[in-house]
Order: C-alpha cells, then structure tokens, then sequence
C-alpha cells in the first residue's frame, strides 16, 4: 500500500460531477438530449473546427507552453495585455491551481453554499476548511459573504458571477462594491464562465492589475469547446507568474491552442451561438412554465427550473427525465435542490424535453 | 499581494523546459529542425488524425470523465485490467498528481541525478525534499538509488527506464531485481515514455496489482501525439482510485481521447513508426560520429551525443545549432551535460543537422 500523505488518506471517494457517458452508460443507452453539462449543442466554429482539423496533422509537435499566440488574441479582445493573462485546462483546472497557491491545510476559505462544486473539490483536496455562506433569494448574499471573510480571515472567496447552479447574476457595480467591501488581502475567484451569455452590466470593471480579484473565463460554455478544455483568467501579472510556478507547462496541446484561438477570430459565431441560447433560453422558461415549473431568470446557458417541492422530488425528476433520455442535472444543497437544471440545447433537444417533461414530472409525483 | 502560502513562496520561478516555440521567438524565426523535444516528426497516424477531425466538430461536448473506452483499449492492450490504468494530461500532469498523493512539505523523495526534471518539478512544488543519486556509467544507479530510500525512508523513487536524457536503459530483469530490493512501502513510480521504442526485454515482467510500482506510458513519443496531451499509467486498482480523489476528471477532452484511442487502432502505423525512428537513432549514430562525437546506445527516440568536453563546451554547441536553425537540447547536470541530446527526425531534418553540425562545433570550439 502506497505511503499515502494524510490528507490524501482523508479525502472521500466523491467526484464533483458524473459525467453524462457514465450516466449513459449506467442507464444502458445514450440520451436523446443532451441538458445536463451546460455545453453548447451549437456547437464550436466552423473555423474552429478546421482550424483543429488542420492541427491534428500537427500534433506530433507539443504546444507552445507560453500561450503566445493564444494569450495575445485573449490580451486584444480584454484589451489588457499577455502578462494579465494565464490559460489552463479548463476552469477546473485553473481552479485547482489558484487553490494549491493559496491553500494549505487548515486554510479557511470562503464561498457560497450550493455554488460551482468543483471549486470545493480542490479546497477539500488540499485540505482547506471551507466555511459555506448560504444563498439569499436564491443568489449568493454578498454581505453575509464579505462577513464570512472577515470573521474566518480567509485569503480566498469564490463568487460565481453569473451563478451556476442557479442561472441567476448580480450587477457588475454589485460586484465592485463587493470587491471593495473584502477585506485587504483577500483574493476574490470571480469564476465568469457565463460571462458570454451575460447582460453586458452584469461584468464589473475591474482594472486588469488589481490584486483582489482574478477572473476565470472558458472556452467550454458560449464558445461550444468543451471538449478540447481551454480556460483562461485574467489577473495582475504578479498572480499570472505565480501559475508558472506550478502549472503543467505544456498541459495545453496543439490542437487546443489552434482550435481556442480561431474561436476567439470568429466573433459572429459567438454573437449568433449567444442569441440562439437567449432564443433557447426563454423557450425552456416557456417549457418550464407550461408544466407548472418556476424559471429562474438566467444570464448562463441554462435555465433553473423550480420544481415547488423538495429536493427528494427534484431528485426523481431528474431521474424520470434521465429515464426518458434526457441529461439534466439540478443544485447540490437545499433548499435550492428543489430545482432542475437544464441546459439550452437545439431546438430538437428542446422539443424532446417538452415532450417527456409531463410524464416526467407525472412519475415523479407518484 | 494574495496570500500565497509559505511552500509557493518558497519556489523559485523556474520552469523545467523551455518550449521549441519559445526558442523561436527568442531567435526570431522559426527552427528548420525540430530535433529537441523528443517528439516523433514522423507523426501520427492517419487513423488518429481522421479521428481528431471528426471529433472536432463534437468538441462541444465535454470528454468521457471516466474514459471508459480509451482505458478499455489500452488495457486490451496491456493484458489488464481498464480497473489499472488511470489517464492525464500526459506522464508531466500524472507525474504532478502523483507526487501529490505521497508527498507532503518534508516528504524525502529519491531521484536520479540529472534524470527527468519535471519529477523533480512538482517534488519541489509539494515541498519535497528531493535526495539525488549520481548516475554510474551515465546510467541510474540502481543500488544506490535502494541505498538513498533505505536511508531517507522515502515513500516514492522515481526510476526513467529508458532514461532520459541518457536514452540507455537497464533490463527489465534488473528493474525486477530493483523493485524487489526496493524496502517495503516504497512506491517505485517506473517513467516508461520510450517504452515503445525499447528492446522488449528492457521492460520488466510487472503483476498489473502489484502495488509497489506504477508504470507511466504516453502518447507524445512513438505515438506522435505530443500535443494532445494524453498519458496514462499502470498500477493497482487502489492506487488508481486514488487518483480519482485529486484528478481534473474532464481534463482529458473529447478531441484527446478519440485520437489516442485511434492511436491504439493502428499497430501498424506504431510498428512503421518504431522501425523508422530506429533507422534514425542510426543515422544520428553515424553523424555524431562523423563529427567526432560518440553516441550513447539508446532505446528511446533520440540519441545523446558525448561531446567529450565539459558543460560549457555543450552548451555553446546547443546554442551554435540553435543559431543555424536546429533545435537541440543537453543533460542538464555534471558530467552529463558534457553531452547533447538529438531527436531522431525526418531525413530531412537529420540532413540539416549532418550539414550544420561540423560549423556548430567548430563554432563552439572556438
């Protein structure tokens, strides 16, 4: 038996998420729609998909470790520079590294009850005690979360922005206020991975040196690149160096960095990809309320849907829909998981879902 | 200033290889010989490129968190169990991960002197304190790598077989024998990336459970995937589990696991690969020694080259190829560094270097 490292030895067996092959493969069948990991069944760009079609032929060649092309482009859209920029693989993984800079055993740390659970995961991982503020109104509560800080003295707060689980967003002044309310020495995570789908005012303007916040963004959501696993943040260039301490230098492949940067070239794919889930998303709050369902206003590229029960009710909602065949997923912790969640999807997966959700929420009543 | 904790602090900003790409821009064009990151510009195979095109424009939706079929392949191939190989973002991203499990600040860990420096990289990273055995006969000191764990009691001895830099290799019977000395408790983490250019009896005979060793494989080297960032590793079903409490679980993308899965599809394309790349570590042989170098045996997919002066001498000599365009790299510590390290590439490339090794050395000799 490997010698494992105490924390290690202590850590539960859970995964933030089951992902949607292995409830696939659970259930015997594939879904016939796909709602449930936020993904964008509208896929990437066209150019994109050339752009990585091109570079696998390339890729025998590891790619550049420093990004250069990649973070330059991300630098002109931002209108910061390379230096404020750090890539990762995916959010996730740019989180698990933002905790491991900052976390060491017993290190509090600071975030909203039922929020991005992955954060957590990598807390836990490196055996920080998480101190959980719950939800008010069904938002992260801003105040309570700034008194959390002071009274644990926590070097880290997370603040999703849009929410995810809930879909829901505060201003962007909100959140300056909010920044300006942490204590000194404080990093605020603002994890923006909705930022695309957005309300323009809901993206504070924070200037790119500022030391008290570090902003994640990801090609996964709007984007439609899941699959290929590119994240990004933005922050003081004293932080960005700090990654390069201990980031995988060439966890970035070939194909990633040529696939990312021709999104980046293809504004009008995004800007249609963005209508077309504010289309979708207000199709699934037509759905939702057709059966009786309360839809929570999103900024994301998903809508919450609360169910009016508990969350043993949710629960087997989502597995009448799973049964069905179709992906949704729902909040982690009361009483938010009375919700379901689902993802915007084509307009087939959304006929599919308007389809089965009666018999769905049927059975679950039984 | 975030708060860093006290071990990222302490790290140094160094980083374990400067990238082909940095170089470039360095020198301001492009290399004409990419002979210096032991990649296999032989390619791909045309199966897995055709996959990676295809899986492009599904690149929206996130990888299998499991990589059910990808594991299942590789253990087919393996002769084990899907239960006994664990996937990362290459031997680099399973290499952090590992040493993570076992190693905590003071944590001794045992190496070999001028061996692979990303190990070395994240032992650091964790606050580990590394005990470095000297190569004997520019290979790693097996006996003296069994006296450095007994003596510092390290949980992990990391072992490259074949080594790089060197490119030599011991018996898979004496890495057998090794194991077994090893004391009880030790993880032997067995860093097997040119194990597919190997002689087969340079790979040990390991029971796929046995607990006191974990293999590390990857498609960067004979595969030709460098930039897709996939490795795997095989070791006991515990240890495996072990990593799913730390592990990106989507860090592997959709694009990644059907290229390498196609990878694994073609033997032939493997085999064509492995006896090219043999030819060229030949022909690299025969230039070194028109130059008056003498070539280490190797079983790897580059050759280094005994320079026969000291480290500064094999330094100007990397940096006389670099500036005629050819892309090279050295061992890093005394007296390996009396040698440089050459890629086998195309014929092509290896003509560039017959043309442009003669003015490199004189250059440098002078």
């Amino acid at each position: 038996m490997p010698r494992y490292t105490q924390l290690i030895a202590s850590l539960p067996e859970t995964v933030p998420f089951v992902g949607a092959e292995v409830h696939e493969r659970r259930l015997g069948r594939p879904f016939r729609a796909r709602l449930g990991a936020n993904e964008s069944a509208f896929g990437p760009s066209p150019r994109a998909i050339a752009a990585m079609a091109e570079a696998a032929a390339e890729a025998w060649k590891y790619g550049d470790s420093e990004l250069h092309d990649l973070r330059a482009a991300l630098a002109a859209r931002h209108g910061v520079l390379p230096a404020n920029i750090v890539g990762g693989e995916g959010i996730d993984g740019l989180l698990g590294l933002l905790v491991r800079l900052l976390v060491a055993p017993g290190t509090p740390v600071v975030t909203s009850r039922g929020t991005y659970p992955t954060f957590n995961y990598h807390v836990a991982g490196f055996g920080g005690v998480l101190h959980t503020v719950p939800y008010r109104d069904d938002r992260p509560d801003l105040d309570a979360l700034v008194d959390a800080v002071r009274s644990t003295a926590s070097p880290l707060v997370y603040l999703a922005n849009p929410d995810n689980p809930m879909g829901c967003w505060h201003s962007g002044r909100m959140i300056g206020d909010f920044l300006d309310a942490l204590p000194g020495g404080t990093l605020l995570c603002l994890d923006e991975a909705y930022a695309d789908t957005a309300p323009p005012d809901a993206l504070p303007a924070i200037a790119p040196d500022d030391p008290r916040v570090i902003r994640m963004r990801t090609f996964s959501k709007a984007y439609g690149l899941a699959g290929l696993r590119v994240g990004y943040a933005i922050a003081a260039p004293g932080l960005v160096q700090a990654f390069d301490r201990i980031r995988n230098h060439f966890g970035i492949g070939r194909i990633a960095q040529a696939g990312a940067l021709a999104a980046i070239g293809d504004e009008a794919h995004l800007r249609e990809t963005v209508a077309r889930i504010a289309a979708g998303r207000e199709r699934l709050a037509a759905i939702a309320r057709e059966n009786g369902l309360v839809p929570v206003p999103s900024a994301t590229n998903f809508v919450t849907m609360d169910c009016g029960r508990d969350g043993e009710f949710a629960r087997a909602v989502v597995a009448a829909l799973a049964e069905r065949g179709v992906f949704v997923r729902m909040p982690f912790t009361p009483p938010q998981d009375r919700a379901i969640r689902v993802s915007v999807g084509t307009d087939a997966d959304l006929a599919v879902l308007a389809e089965t959700l009666p018999d769905a929420l049927a059975a679950a009543g039984t």
